[in-house]
C-alpha cells in the first residue's frame, strides 16, 4: 500500500532557515504572504504593504511540495549525521553540560525566534541559552538518536508553550492506517508532539509506523506494551518484561517514556477516600502491583536502570502522574501531592545520568487551585518543565472538555506549564476520531498561544496583530489565512457570505462598526 | 401559525420550590433523578442510594409537561399579580432601599440555593442579602412591568455567575420564526438573559414574539432601531427618536438596554491610533455623530432622562462599552479607561433614580491584562456589577472563539464579573446559527460554572461531585443526565459504545483505570 498525505497552507510558502554554527541546518517554516492595505485618500487609492508573517511548522516535510512522501519509506532522516557522530550516553545534557551547543540546539532557537530577525525583534532565546537551559534541566529536546526523522523542538518554561496529542488504538477499535492518518493530521494543525497511546493490537507495527513518518517526537507509555505481554495479568508483570520493553520502544526510536516511577507503596493508600480513586491506567496498573505484592514498585527500584537505558539513546523521562485527581474533587490532594514529591527526588537522580526530565501534572483541578499545582512543581521538581492534561476545571461538561480543559490549560500554561496535553470532545467519551483530533489540536494550540501572549513571549503577538489588521482592513482572506484553523474560518464565512464584501451577514452594509469607524477619520479631514 | 417548542431534560423532573415571605411563589427547577451505586461485597450486592441532583432551570414552560405553549398567546404571566400592585417609579431598588423584600427578592434567593436545603449547606443568600446587595447597587433583578412572562433572576459578583445569549437578525439574514427559535433554544441549554439584536427587517415585530415567549429577561441595544428609523443616516439621530424608541421598548416589555452613554467628545480621539479602532456598533454610530456634530452625545446628554424614563417601568441600564478594544494589542487602553471614568459617574447618578444598572465590558483582552479590567471596573464603578463580553485572550482563532473567550470569560467570571456574554462558533465571520446558540450557551455555561468553582459558591460542586461519582461508578447515563449537555454526550458514546458496559473504547476491558482502582480495595480485604 502507497500513500500520499501532502498538504498546504492557503497563500503559504514552505520556507528554511539556516544556522551559524550549523550552516547545514534547515529549519522550516511557514510563510504567510499577505495582501495590502488599500486605502482611498482623497480619491487616490494608496496601498501599504503588509510584512509577511512566519509561523512556527510542525508540518514537516508533509507540507513541502518539493518532497515526495511515501509512507512505506517513511520521512527523511535530517537528524541522521548528527546522531552518527555522538557516542552513547552523550545526551543533549551530557553536551549542554560541557557548554557543547549540538545542532539540535541551534535549531530550536531558530526555531523558536520566527519573526524577531525580519521585524528586529531582540530575543533571550539563543542557542547558548537553550545550552544553559538544557544543562540546568529547565528545558528538554526530546531526540532519540533512532528517531532521525524527528524536527528537534523544545520543551521548557522560557520557550514558546508547546501542545502534545494522544492518538493510540484500543483493543475494541481503531487500526494502523488510520492511526498514522491521525498522526500527520495532529502534525498539519499543529501538534508539538505526539504520544501513541496503543493498547490494542499490533502495538510495535502501529507504533513502528508512526515513528518512520512522523515529523515531531514521539512518546509512549512503555508500561500499556508490558501489560499486554503478560496479557492484562498485573501481577505477572516484573522488571524484566518492563526493560525488554523499554529498550525495544528505545531501539525503535520513542522520544520520550512516560512512566509512574513516582507511586510508592505508602502512598497509595492516599488515594483510597478519593471521589475516582486512581484515574490513570500506568497509575493503576502499578498501584494494583504493589499491593498485591506488597512491594514497593520496580518503576520505583529500578529508576537508574531506567535512566542508565534512557542515557543511552537520549530518550527523556515523562514522569507520569499515576495519582492525578480524575475530578475536581480530589485535586491538590494528598495522594498528588505525595506523588510529586517522589518525582522530585526521581529528577535529580536522572539528572546526575544526563537523562532529560519532565514532569506529568493533572488532570482536573478548579481553577483557584492551578497555581498551587505551579508554583508546588517548580519547587519539588527543581524547575523541570511541566506537562500537563488540561487540567479541567469543571466536570460537568462531557462531550466538551476539550473546552473545560483548555480554561485550566491555558491558566496553568501562563504560570509556567512547558507543555499541554490535548483533550479531545471525546474525552471521557470514546476514542477520538480525525475531527476530533483537529478540534483538540486547535484547541490546545489556543491555550498555548493565549499563554505565551500572556508570559510576554516577545513575538507572540505578532500573528494577533496581523490577524486583526487584516480584518479591521476587510482583507477576510488574509484573515483566514492567518487563523489556526483557515478551512474552519473559510468554510463558516462562505456559507453565508460573499468573500470580498466590505460587509458581513453579522452586521449589513449600515451596521458595519469597522466602517463607520474607518470614516472617522474622514470627520477630521 | 401556531408552533409548539416543548422539550425534556432526561431522568429530570420539573419541580417548583415555593416561598417562605410570599408562599405562592413558584420557583421552577430542574431535579435529575439518579440511580443507586451497585457493589458487589463479599458475592453479595450492595445498594448506595444516590440523592437527586437540582439543577437551576432556566427553561421556563417549555419544560413543563402540565403548561401548554402556543407561541401565539405567550408564556404565562408569573410576574403579574406582583406588578400591578406597583406604583410608577417602584423599582427593585426602590425597594430595596427601603429594606423591602420583593417577590422577585426572595424567588432568586431561592433560585440561588438549589441543593443547599436538601443537603444542608448553610448559605448566605438570603432575601435579606438579596435586598442588601440590590440597594446597593451590587447587584441588579432586570425586571421590567411589562415582561411579567420573565422569570426573576439576579446579576451580581455575590450570586451564581449568569450567561446573556445575543440573537437577532440583520439586513441580510434570519426571520422572525429562525429568532424565536433561536431563543427558546437558548433557554433550553441555560441562557440566564437573551439579547435581541436585531437590526434587519421587523425590528418591533421580531422583538415583541421574543418577548411574549421568553422566560428569562430580555436586552436590546435601543440604538439599533432609532438607527433604522433614520435609514441609517447618523447625522439625523437626535434625542426624540432616541428618547421614542426607548418608550416604545420600553412598554414593550425590554429588561435592560445596553446604550453607549460613556462616550465623550473629548475622549473619541483616543481611539485614533488603535489597531482596529472602534468595534462597537453603538460605539461607533455615536462617536460618529459627535464628530460630525462636534457636540457632546444626546446621550450621554440625556442621561437623567435616559434614567427617568428606565425608573418608570424599572428597565435596567447595561452602560454599553463603546469603546472596547477590538483586538489584544488595543486593549486596557487610554480609549477604553476614560469611557469607563464615564461610567462611574453615570452609576451613581442611576442609582440617584433608583435605576438598577451594570456595566458592559471588554471584548479582547490577553490574560495578564484580564484583572486590570476587573479591579479598575469594580474601583471606578462603585460595585456595580460587570457585564463582559468573553473576553477573547487570542485573535488568531477565527471559527474557535467561543474558546478563546471562554478562557477569558472564566477568568473575568472568577475574579468577579457577574454575567458573561456568550461568543459562538461564528464569531466574526457569520450571524450564529442554531448549532452555533448551543455550542456558545454551552461553552459559557461551561465558563460561568468554572469561575463559580473558583469563587466557592456552596452549592456549585455538587453536580461535579455527582457526575464524578457517577463516571466512577460506571453510571453512564446518569453522567450524561448530569452533564450540561446530555444529548451530546450520550451521542458521542452511543457512537462507538453500548450503554451499560463497565468500559468503553477508549481503554477497553483491560486497560481501564477505573476498573483496577475499585479493585484495589479487595487487596485489602
Amino acid at each position: 500500500m502507497k500513500t500520499e498525505f501532502k498538504f498546504s497552507y492557503p497563500s503559504s510558502e514552505k520556507v528554511y532557515l539556516s544556522g551559524k554554527l550549523y550552516p547545514e541546518l534547515k529549519v522550516g517554516m511557514r510563510k504567510v504572504h499577505l495582501t495590502p492595505t488599500v486605502t482611498i485618500k482623497k480619491g487616490e487609492r494608496c496601498e501599504e504593504n503588509n510584512v509577511p508573517v512566519y509561523i512556527y511548522d510542525t508540518s514537516g516535510a508533509y507540507s513541502d511540495p518539493n518532497i515526495d512522501i511515501n509512507l512505506e519509506c517513511g520521512l527523511p532522516k535530517l537528524r541522521q549525521p548528527w546522531v552518527v557522530k555522538r557516542r552513547e550516553r552523550e545526551t543533549q545534557m551530557y553536551f549542554a553540560k560541557q557548554g557543547v551547543i549540538t545542532e539540535e540546539m541551534e535549531y530550536v532557537a531558530i526555531r523558536e525566534n520566527m519573526n524577531c530577525k525580519e521585524l528586529g525583534i531582540s530575543t533571550r532565546i539563543t542557542p547558548a541559552f537553550v545550552c544553559k537551559e538544557i544543562a540546568e534541566g529547565r528545558a528538554v529536546i526530546p531526540a532519540n538518536k533512532k528517531h532521525p526523522e524527528s524536527e528537534p523542538m523544545i520543551i521548557g518554561t522560557n520557550f514558546l508553550v508547546k501542545i502534545n496529542a494522544n492518538i493510540g488504538n484500543s483493543s475494541t477499535s481503531s487500526d494502523i492506517e488510520q492511526e498514522i492518518e491521525k498522526a500527520v493530521w495532529s502534525c498539519k494543525w499543529g501538534c508539538d508532539t505526539l504520544m501513541d497511546l496503543s493498547t490494542g493490537k499490533d502495538i510495535h507495527e502501529t507504533r513502528e509506523r508512526i515513528l518512520r513518518n512522523c515529523p515531531v517526537p514521539v512518546g509512549t507509555v512503555p508500561m500499556y506494551q508490558a501489560f499486554e505481554k503478560v496479557n492484562g495479568k498485573i501481577t505477572a508483570l516484573n522488571w524484566e518484561i518492563f526493560r525488554d520493553t523499554l529498550i525495544e520502544q528505545c531501539e525503535q526510536g520513542v522520544d520520550y517514556f512516560t512512566i509512574h516511577c513516582g507511586i510508592r507503596l505508602k502512598n497509595i493508600h492516599f488515594a483510597d477516600n478519593r471521589l475516582t480513586g486512581i484515574v490513570s491506567r500506568g497509575g493503576s496498573i502499578i498501584s494494583k502491583w504493589c499491593k498485591e505484592h506488597q512491594k514497593e514498585s520496580f518503576l520505583y527500584d529500578h529508576f537508574d536502570d531506567i535512566c542508565d537505558i534512557c542515557a543511552k539513546y537520549d530518550v527523556a523521562i515523562s514522569l507520569g502522574d499515576g495519582l492525578r485527581p480524575g475530578c475536581t474533587h480530589d485535586a491538590n490532594d494528598a495522594a498528588q501531592f505525595a506523588e510529586l514529591d517522589t518525582m522530585g527526588e526521581l529528577v535529580e537522580r536522572a539528572w546526575a545520568k544526563n537523562v532529560q526530565v519532565f514532569i506529568e501534572g493533572p488532570g482536573h483541578v478548579p481553577m483557584h487551585k492551578i497555581k498551587e499545582n505551579m508554583e508546588r512543581q517548580i519547587d519539588k521538581c527543581h524547575g523541570a518543565p511541566f506537562y500537563t492534561l488540561g487540567p479541567l476545571v469543571t466536570d460537568i461538561a462531557p462531550a466538551y472538555d476539550h473546552i473545560t480543559s483548555a480554561i485550566g490549560a491555558s491558566l496553568i500554561g501562563w504560570y509556567g506549564t512547558a507543555m499541554l496535553c490535548y483533550v479531545t470532545p471525546k474525552e471521557h467519551l470514546a476514542l477520538p476520531e480525525k475531527e476530533d483530533v483537529r478540534i483538540g489540536v486547535i484547541t490546545y494550540k489556543i491555550a498555548a498561544h493565549a499563554a505565551d501572549l500572556a508570559k510576554g513571549h516577545p513575538s507572540a503577538s505578532i500573528r494577533d496583530n496581523a490577524l486583526s489588521k487584516a480584518r479591521y482592513d476587510f482583507r477576510w482572506k488574509d484573515q483566514f489565512n492567518l487563523a489556526l484553523d483557515p478551512e474552519r474560518a473559510l468554510e463558516y464565512y462562505k456559507a453565508s457570505n460573499s468573500v470580498d464584501a466590505n460587509y458581513c451577514t453579522m452586521c449589513g452594509p449600515h451596521f458595519c462598526a469597522a466602517r463607520i469607524s474607518h470614516s472617522l477619520k474622514d470627520c477630521e479631514e
